[in-house]
Parts: structure tokens; C-alpha cells; sequence
């Protein structure tokens, strides 16, 4: 068995070290790329995509998974290998009902929409990318008919990202958070509004960014092993155990976005940095689902970053850096203003509060659209009416309703939403048992420290990568599943303090 | 035979494809890379060039070339797709020499001994690179024996990058440029020395890095078609036609390091980003050979933009970049400063007239290890030797003797310096080819306009790319072949001038 599994195991790092330099190709496209390399950087993107599938879904593979299947199966659960087995043989399961030829296609209409889209948002101009989306949405649908048998047309699309979810798990714990968001955003609704005007000031770049890496530096982000660098859409991506970096992106005239992406990404990349060495350059190394990926970058943002425990230490810092800005502005009022809660167009802008909704919206268009009942030329219209159903705003333009996010003009239409919620629920989920084991952690982050909910959140979930799925992850560190309660509790405590509801 | 020729290109443009990504790889890994990734990249890199090798050697390559021999041959001899299989042809009879093992080995070889090199340089410690070197040695005569009945062991090794070049020609043309040198190098050693002084000041890195960006702008390097980023060892690199890099470094003592390896590195790059594109991502993308690439980066950085004409025009801008340093220097006193004939211990740094003696050595004690007269255990002492009796200065150190290339420690013994002195003895004949046909060149320079003289280059040598071979591309570009007459004449011309000989 041993040769077999070394076999395997040197086919699957041969595999990974060329998801790697795929990852490279595009962080680089994303960063440093002129606009000349557009067109070549699609096609080495695209074979590499392909060579990937190839070599992944080759029937030596199978030959092998085969061989070894009994043997997994004498291993105690919780080894590294008898994981590697397991999970190499669900990937392998999936990849292999992928066509080739799709699979290219895909990946090159993707390079091609995304190079439209660019174009568009900036131009405010869905008609530009109409025509691509509709083939988005033609390819989502065939992707999700290669897995035959689904309860709903979107399965196959969330069982990619968020492996053992389905539609109906979704909705409900959707539903579930909706009944008790709703009247949460109404009180708040009635009650003064905050004022952000001292984030909303002339903050120079460049202290900023010293800023922002002093907080992920402090929270334990290892820059010998990663580094941050400019680009329009932030994003955290992984090459493997010693190279995980981070994108971010600043506005001058608005502290927060630059300041919480940064955030934002470093718990994305802490989590991948976090990963046993043991398991670099297998199937095992990466975060286990988008949603317990996000619950990482969501903790690591908001729970702890736009808490007052950590303001309390280091707004101090904050002050220092931009002082005619802050010099004068109290810690109260500067919190209140990284917490305004306010119904708004922009997701990725949207307090803690309101956040979910936009995903919700979007999550139900996306089942629109594959079910058949919306047509993409309706798109922006239903988009519209839905915000100005949840939001009592209306988009005044594309740009910032419809062509907002990246996701649908980049790749499928399913599966990439649903993800972010679920990361909400369970950064709640996961803090609280934190705070169950160490009781300290509030108090230390007031302190300016992290080891102990570092070396917390690295002993229970970095360190087993994709080791277990994240239905068994969720159950070995909360002893049940998904559960609505911690967020909801969390935000109300939160905002009832702010908002003096009740 | 379309279907096969379509057939064969599209195998092509997949290898360029991976070819290019290999090269972005390489880019980061030089410019941006943290320390962590080293590992990982060095895998990465390997397994790019084995799947690269893989494909190209493909016995299906070979038979797509015997089938379209005919159907070549009856091409005119000029027209693009001749070329592509005269080239093609030639790169796959070397290539299939090379077992996939020998490429493999040789692969992670270069990763180990590049990765010692770079600590054994700063720490000065030949005795750390030794047994490694001794390796390279062993894999250069291998290397050469793939290639049977060479006359000299070297010329396969010169085959690879400057193709139709042997050892004799390379002699020969270096006995007669050094006859012609080493007088000239003794008559201005006779002289008083030049004043450096006013290039070796404090140039903060900001202002230098705009300046050479202002001029190579200037000369027409095509910034949304490449970039500039530093990196420790500068060099130029291409993803295709739509993504050419440069990369440099600066030295804040020192103005000329940065400014003129930016000038240097932008003249390999207008070369590339200046082939016709529809060669794009066929072997006919690149340069034809080393020599006549390094003959584009020395017109730049020397002919001119070490001219007296050249900082008529652009002297002043240099005076209000920075004022404090050159605002009461001459442009005299400039111009004698980045022109210092001097005997010194350092290629790169080297002045044009004794450049080219640093090149010779080397080649000669190539020769020395490649034919067994010299032992890898004695090169730092015939080095040293062989610097005191040449150049009249003996390296200190190893650190700044035999340590100070990467050629050796990066690739293997034999066939990379040749080209440098290649490219000086060519970029004089060809702007001699240049101002024939265009005597108001050097006025134009003079005026800080390079069209027509980057226009010719373009049509006379750059919009080839590979299709004629360099002896094919000189003889149609010269009438000839190689002459050193040009060169020396340049020399004599300019540095009489400046040291006022006879």
C-alpha cells in the first residue's frame, strides 16, 4: 500500500503545485499585471485549468483511490491519510463529471466576462455584459446537470464551496436569521442615527496602510510567509504553507474600507498560514468551506476588530497616526462610527447588521435565475425592486446595484453567496466557544493581545486544513451544527448597547 | 497540411503558454516573493519546466515535423510559417537530446546551488558553493555529450543561446577586439582619471526611479504593454507580446547603478515588445540570440544613453530632479563622470571599454574547467590571477571575485558570457547600419526623440523576432557578419574625445 499511497500522494502534489502557479498568474493579474496581459494571461490561465483537470481526473487516479479505498478505510478516521483518502476521492468524484472541454470553456468565458465586466462597472453599463451572463448562467445550469439527482438546481453549486450544504439547509438557517434581523434593523431604524463623519475624512494612504499591517502584524499574520499588495477587489490567496497573501485596497476619503479589508483578509490568511505543514501540497491544505473560510475573515474583522475592547487599545495608536483627524474625536464617537448600522446599496460596505440581507437578496435572484423564473435581461429590474423592498433604497445605477460584485462576472451563478452568511453564523458560533475555553480573551484583546484566540482558533480549526468536512468541523468544536443563536445574540448585545434599544 | 500545421501550433502556443507562466513564476519569485515561498517555488519551477519539456519532446511534435518538412521547404524562405518550422525543427532536434531525467535533475540542481549562492556571496564563502559547482561542471560536459561530435566542448552550450556560433568564431573575434583594446585601455590609464564624484552622491530612490521611467518612456518602452519593479539581479522578461517586464534596483550612493541598468533592461524589452504580433506565442516570440539581444540593451544604455548628444537634451531635467547634487555640476563634468574608464573588480559595473576583458576571462576559464585544465577547487585563485594580470586589480575577497555572477550558480558552465560581449561588438554595427540610413539620428537624440532610431531597430531587427537566425539577421542587417571594426572605432571615436588621446 505504501508505494500506492506515495504514488498518489506524488500525483497530488504535482496537482497542487500547479493549482499554485495558477494562483500566482492570477494574484498577479489582480495586482501587478499591465493591461496588455489581459488577453494572454486568460489562455495560461485556462491551460493551466485544464492540465489541472486533466491530471486530476486521469484514470490512474481512480485506479489508485481504488486500490487504497479498504485500506483508508482500516485507518483510524482522524489520520492525515485516511483523510487525504477520503477527500481526494470527493474531489475526484466531482472532478471527474466535468468535461474536459467544459472545463476549458468555462475557464475561458470566465477570463472573458470578467474582462467585460471590468469595463462595465465603471461605465455603468449592464448591456455590456448582458449577453456573457446569460452563458454564465447556461454554464451554471450545465454545471449543475452533471450531478444528476440534486433536490435543487443550486446543490451542485453550493456542495462546491460549502461541501454538505443544500438549498433547503440554506434557507432555513436564512429564514431563521431573517425573522430575527428584520426587527432588529427596524429598531435601530427609529432610533438617532450614528455619525460617520470622523471616518469619512481625508486619511493619507500611506499611514494606512502602516496602520492596518501594524493590527494584522499584532494579530499574528506572518509576513515571512506572505505579504499585502494593492488591487481593486481584495482577496486572500494561498501558493501554500509559506507564501499566503493578501490584497487590499484604500480609499482616502474613507478610513474603513482599507483599514477592515485588511482585516477582513488577514483572518482569511491566518487560517490558510494556520494549516499543519504536514498537510502543504496535498488536497488537505486550504480552508475546509467558503463559509468556515469566512467565518475566519468575519471574527478577525468585526467580532474583534469592531469590537471596543480592541479600540480601546488602539485607537490610542489610531489617533497618533492621523491626529488631525482623530485628535479630537472621542473613542465613543469613533466607535459608534465604525458601527453605524445603516440599510445601504453596497455589501461589501454594509454594517454587521444589514449584511446578511444583501446576501439573502442575492442568494434568492441567483434561485431566479437558475430555477427560470427571472430572465437576465430583468436582472437589474428585480435586483432593484429588491432592494427597495429590504433596504427602502433604490439603486440609482448599475454600478452600484446590480454590477457591484465580482462573483457572477467571474464565475458561476451559485454557490459563492450563501458562504458569506454562514460565515457570519459561525464566527459567532466559533467565538463563543473561544470564549467558553478562555474566558480571558476579551480582556487580553483589550490589551492589545491575540495569542490566546489565535492559538484557540489554530489548535481547533487551522491546523486540520480540510482534514474534516465543515458540517464535522462545526460539530467537533460546537458539539451540534449550524445555529443562528450566537450571531443574533452577539448583534443584539452589541447594537443594543450602541442603539440604547429595548 | 493546414490541419497538421494548425495542429502543430496549437501544440505550440501551449508550450509558449507554459513557457510564460514559467516566467511569471521566475518574475515574483525575483521581485516579490516572501522568504517562505522559496520552497515551494523552487517545485513549482521544476515541475513547469519538466511538463514543458515533456510536451514539446513528444514524439507527436516530431512526426507533425516530418509530415510538414516538404510542405516548409516549398514555403518562400522568408514567410512566417518557413520560419516556424525551420525553428521549431531546430529547437526540437536539441531538446530531444536531453533526457526528461537530465532536465529534471538538472532543474533542482539549479534551484539548490542558486539558493547556496545566495548565502555564500554576502558570507564570502566560496567553500559553500564548491561541491555544488562541481556538480554544474559535471552536468555542463554532460550536457555537452547529448551532442556528439562538437569540436569544442563549449559549443553545444554557445549553440543554445547563441546559435551558429562556435568556440573558434568566439576566439577569433575576441583575439581581435582585445589586440584592438587592451592599447586603448593603456593609453587612458596614462591620462588623469576621471572625476566620479558627482554620480556617487546621496539620490534618494524615488527621484531616480522616476527619471529613468521619464526616459524610457522616452525612448518608447510601452508601459501598458510592461512595468518596472525591483528585484536584486535586473533583468527583462516576457509573458508575450502584451506583458514585457523590466526589473532593477537602485543604489542610493550611487546614480548610475539604477539609472543605467533601467536604460539597459529597457532595451531588451522595446526588443520584445517591438516582434511582429502575430508571432505571439510561437517559438518565433523572442529574441533570435543572446548576443543580438545584449546588442539592444548596450545601444540603449550606452551608445545612447551614455552619449554626449543624449544629455544635451535630458542633462537638465536630471539638474531639477535633483538639484542639491547636480545643480552646479557641468554637463561636462557629468558626462566625463558616467563615462570613467577604470580597471575594476566588477563586470556589471564595468565601463564600456574594459567590459568586455571582464567577458574574456570568463570565457577562457570556461574553457579551462570544461577541458579539465582547471579544477573547481583552484578557480578562485586563476580568477584572481587572471584579474591581477588583466586588469591590474586583484579581487579582495571572493564575495567580489570569483562569487559575483549568478551565470555559474544559476545555470550552467559554459555559453551564458560569450553573448555580452556579442551584443557590444554588435550594437555598434548596428547603429553604424542605423545612422546610414538615417544620419539625423544622432541630431534627434540630441533633441530627446528616438522614433526614427527606435523605428528602425523595429523593422530591421525587432519585428523578427526568431525567424532568421542571428548570423542570418547580421547578414541582413550588415551585408556580413560580425566585425569588431564598428565597436573600436565607436570606442576610440568617444573615449579619445573624453581623455583626450593622440
Amino acid at each position: 500500500m505504501d508505494s500506492k499511497l506515495n504514488e498518489l500522494k506524488h500525483r497530488l502534489q504535482e496537482i497542487a503545485d500547479l493549482g499554485a502557479a495558477s494562483s500566482i498568474l492570477y494574484w498577479d493579474m489582480s495586482t501587478y499585471m499591465p493591461p496588455g496581459g489581459a488577453a494572454s494571461r486568460g489562455r495560461q490561465l485556462g491551460l493551466l485549468a485544464r492540465l489541472l483537470h486533466e491530471r486530476f481526473t486521469d484514470p490512474a487516479v481512480g485506479h489508485l483511490l481504488d486500490d487504497l479505498q479498504a485500506y483508508g478505510e482500516s485507518l483510524p478516521y482522524d489520520s492525515d491519510d485516511a483523510a487525504l483518502l477520503r477527500k481526494t476521492r470527493r474531489d475526484y468524484e466531482r472532478q471527474t463529471r466535468l468535461p474536459n472541454e467544459f472545463v476549458k470553456a468555462l475557464t475561458e468565458h470566465t477570463s472573458a466576462i470578467y474582462s467585460l465586466w471590468e469595463q462595465a462597472r465603471p461605465a455603468n453599463d449592464f448591456g455590456m455584459v448582458r449577453d456573457a451572463l446569460e452563458k454564465t448562467l447556461d454554464y451554471s445550469r450545465q454545471y449543475a446537470d452533471f450531478f444528476p439527482g440534486y433536490e435543487s438546481i443550486i446543490d451542485p453549486l453550493i456542495n462546491d464551496a460549502d461541501y454538505g450544504m443544500k438549498a433547503t439547509d440554506v434557507r432555513a438557517v436564512f429564514a431563521q436569521l431573517r425573522e430575527q434581523l428584520v426587527p432588529l434593523v427596524r429598531a435601530i431604524a427609529a432610533q438617532p442615527p450614528a455619525d460617520e463623519s470622523p471616518v469619512k475624512q481625508h486619511y493619507p494612504e500611506a499611514g494606512q496602510r502602516a496602520f492596518g499591517e501594524t493590527i494584522i502584524r499584532a494579530y499574528g499574520y506572518d509576513f515571512t510567509r506572505g505579504r499585502q499588495d494593492k488591487t481593486a477587489h481584495p482577496f486572500a490567496t494561498s501558493f501554500g504553507h509559506g507564501d499566503v497573501r493578501i490584497t487590499t485596497r484604500f480609499r482616502e476619503d474613507d478610513l474603513t474600507d482599507g483599514l477592515f479589508s485588511t482585516l477582513h483578509e488577514s483572518g482569511h490568511a491566518m487560517y490558510e498560514q494556520g494549516i499543519a505543514p504536514e498537510l502543504d501540497a496535498t488536497p488537505l491544505y486550504g480552508g475546509t468551506s467558503a463559509g468556515v473560510h469566512e467565518s475566519q475573515s468575519r471574527l478577525w474583522e468585526n467580532i474583534v476588530g469592531r469590537s471596543r475592547g480592541f479600540w480601546e487599545h488602539w485607537y490610542p495608536a489610531l489617533q497618533a497616526a492621523f491626529p488631525a483627524q482623530l485628535g479630537t474625536v472621542s473613542l465613543d464617537a469613533f466607535y459608534r462610527a465604525i458601527n453605524m448600522v445603516m440599510p445601504s446599496l453596497i455589501r461589501t460596505d454594509a454594517d454587521e447588521v444589514t449584511y446578511n440581507l444583501h446576501v439573502m437578496l442575492r442568494f434568492d435572484l441567483e434561485m431566479d435565475m437558475l430555477e427560470g423564473r427571472l430572465a437576465i435581461k430583468d436582472l437589474p429590474e428585480a435586483w432593484n425592486a429588491r432592494y427597495t423592498a429590504d433596504m427602502g433604497v433604490t439603486p440609482p445605477n448599475d454600478k452600484d446595484g446590480v454590477l457591484q460584485d465580482v462573483h457572477w462576472y467571474s464565475g458561476l451563478i451559485g454557490g459563492a453567496f450563501q458562504g458569506y452568511t454562514l460565515g457570519n453564523i459561525l464566527s459567532a458560533q466559533f467565538y463563543e466557544r473561544a470564549l467558553a475555553a478562555h474566558p480571558e480573551i476579551p480582556t487580553e484583546i483589550a490589551q492589545g493581545k491575540f495569542d490566546t484566540l489565535r492559538g484557540w482558533l489554530t489548535d481547533n480549526l487551522y491546523v486540520h486544513g480540510s482534514k474534516y468536512t465543515a458540517p464535522e468541523l462545526i460539530a467537533r468544536v460546537t458539539g451540534g451544527g449550524l445555529d443562528v443563536q450566537p450571531l443574533v445574540n452577539y448583534l443584539r448585545t452589541k447594537y443594543g448597547e450602541l442603539y440604547r434599544l429595548d
